[in-house]
């Protein structure tokens, strides 16, 4: 692992980083989940790297759903292994969730490996195995086993794709995903989404739950009743608005300037001049 | 390779992570470079992958540049010989620009094998292999060749890290990068900024050469002279927030919602109180 000092103004991102390529060495994360990390990367700048509100409202909705579902599951991958492998295997205890290695880009060795992995995070019975081909989906990506997601009525899939996402609300379980793209086929799909990086996401839910298992069942569904996905994806959009409109102001001063500076209006005349010269002669160009 | 219908909706966005994958199977590309693309991809698919007209501008002054350079090299890192290794060779043919391999991550096995690379897509002469520690920076950063980027003008530096990019422009060097993220230190550094995908930006920048080319040296220096950084990086940020506006309206309807549904606004009203019961809750249990 490279050393990264801890004053680095981006330490938790390149720590983040460091974590998933040593996934990738250690055969835990898929070289495809090098790519996802990295869009995860720049949703997560673009909220400000913090857990936004609309974010902990979900948090709350997810954490209490998990305690009222009768079986629910929360579903592993490769990304998910390596970045909060210990928040997992906490929520699935204080949930009674069963824990399932679920793989996009499965092969067996990889399921083996990150059953190890969450078992020395403390996991008592890591599913995954002896999945069987149950989800209506292209062979490998059908696998699940049949006491673990198969039968779940609840499912918490951090990091999920778009397609699984789909074929399991369609299986009528509860879906709640986790996932920095708030426009995403995953988020728009899920029946809780969750615009928040995962291990934020994670250790925010095993702070909720001593509080909400104080809360009586009838106050939970409230949560649940109350819960508007859409507001809480509007919510992280708007956010991402106004995080790049504060981003704007800061780099080049507030949007509304009173008057284009005279040098630079005329700077801009020609160039918008020599642009559309540049644009039409492009333009013959294309046409011979 | 995992084959990739030519129908399938994502097919240019997953066709680029197979090759990027196959990449680092190769040895030309480094594990970060892999969470570099996935952020590039974000940001790519925030502007709706596409060339953006600020972007587009951008482009035309980075080629009359080169054009107008006595020593241009165009740097290329692991991602880029894996991305566009025509369009940078057909580039640097078209504006006597140097080839010069410099990465990040370096190792010297990765520097012969971009190079061998960069060959066999028709470059004549590619420079790296000899490069010194000539910049201002920690050892590994700090390599260049003596007559490659250490004497060059201009410097086209695609997916440059920030660092590196700022160091150069110390050096007084216009540096040309190209960097989907206009808020990157990069993009804030650099002295051309393109806010696109490489391949894009590459093949457009030839596709407008040969009509820079029958240009006079002064009409060229006019596209210079009126270029403004902050005028292309502040339209690519308004692009993006435009795109967001789009979808959201797209997936929620128009934003301004004449009246709030009253069955909403209740649940909203209940939603913030279990809410707000929550939060209290939580913060008694953060004081214990």
């Amino acid at each position: 692992m490279t050393e990264i000092p801890k004053s680095h103004p981006r330490y938790e991102s390149l720590m983040t980083r460091e974590k998933i390529t040593e996934g990738v060495e250690k055969g835990l994360t898929a070289l495809q989940g090098l790519i996802a990390q990295g869009r995860g990367e720049a949703f997560d700048y673009l909220i400000g790297e913090k857990t936004i509100e609309s974010a902990h409202y979900s948090e709350v909705a997810a954490a209490a759903l998990l305690l009222l579902a009768e079986k629910p599951v929360i579903s592993v991958n490769g990304n998910a292994a390596v970045l909060a492998p210990s928040e997992l295997v906490t929520l699935s205890q204080l949930t009674n969730a069963k824990l399932e290695v679920n793989l996009f880009h499965r092969t067996e060795e990889r399921v083996g490996k990150i059953v190890e992995e969450l078992k020395k995070h403390g996991a008592d019975v890591v599913l995954g195995e002896n999945a069987e081909s149950l989800l209506p989906l292209d062979h490998d990506r059908s696998k699940a086993e049949r006491d673990g997601i198969y039968s779940a009525d609840v499912i918490f899939v951090p990091l999920e794709d778009g397609d699984r996402c789909e074929a399991l609300a369609n299986m009528k379980k509860l879906v709640i995903a986790v996932d920095l793209n708030p426009l995403s086929r995953t988020s728009q799909t899920a029946h809780i989404s969750i615009v928040d990086n995962l291990t934020r996401a994670a250790a925010n839910m095993i702070e909720l739950i001593p509080d909400l298992k104080s809360m009586t069942e009838d106050e939970l569904w409230d949560i649940i009743d109350a819960y508007d996905n859409s507001m809480a994806l509007i919510g992280a959009i708007e956010e991402i608005k106004e995080h790049l409109t504060q981003k704007q102001d800061e780099l080049f001063g507030p949007e509304e300037e009173p008057q284009p500076d005279p040098k630079v209006a005329a700077a801009m005349q020609r160039r918008s001049e020599v642009a559309s010269r540049v644009m039409i002669r492009g333009g013959d160009l294309m046409m011979e």
